[in-house]
């Protein structure tokens, strides 16, 4: 079971197309996972539209993320951190090509229990 | 207001002697924090016992972490996380006394609104 969030990740290893999401923490109302971006963005014209809390820190590489409301894309860097309220509307935009991207995401309020990431 | 985990802290700058904790997130059932230890253990004897689960990951330096229920010491190193359930006894023996020690806390479950730390 994974207990670092800097060891080898799946996506990097088999398949450097797919992002990884892995769970680390499920409870009620909370769900930890750590996501790993080689370089993946959103789709054009895609936005999340969640109905829970997002709370989300990048720690190694860097991306660039996007809400509907704000007039330019924040870029994150290793430490930079961003809580994401329920229905707030957000893409990303870019992530780093050359370093793995791993984020930590805290998913909290109401759940979709059925919901894989 | 703090929005990078890696940017300077209170306790480094004002008192060497005292552990910085600075709440980043506070929904119900869910309290986000980061400490910062200076080589800071808990006191002889001392036990954690908590009322709530707590998962936590150091992100910088180092420290030994007890439980009751083990016969030895956890030594973490960056990125190294674990979950401690309610009521799970445990202990910091040290931290790092050269480096600054961060640690991200994910409080969950049953919180004491009242609480500090």
């Amino acid at each position: 079971m994974l207990a670092n969030l800097f060891s080898p990740y799946s996506a990097a290893i088999g398949d450097p197309e797919r992002e990884s999401f892995e769970e680390l923490l499920r409870r009620p109302n909370l769900r930890i996972e750590r996501i790993v971006s080689m370089g993946q963005s959103s789709s054009p014209g895609f936005w999340y539209d969640q109905p829970h809390g997002e709370w989300v820190v990048l720690l190694q590489g860097s991306a660039g993320l996007s809400f509907e409301h704000e007039q330019t894309e924040r870029v994150l860097r290793p430490g930079d951190f961003v809580d994401i309220p329920p229905h707030c509307r957000h893409r990303v935009e870019w992530t780093d090509r050359d370093t793995p991207t791993i984020w930590l995401a805290v998913h909290y309020g109401t759940l979709d229990e059925n919901a894989v990431t």
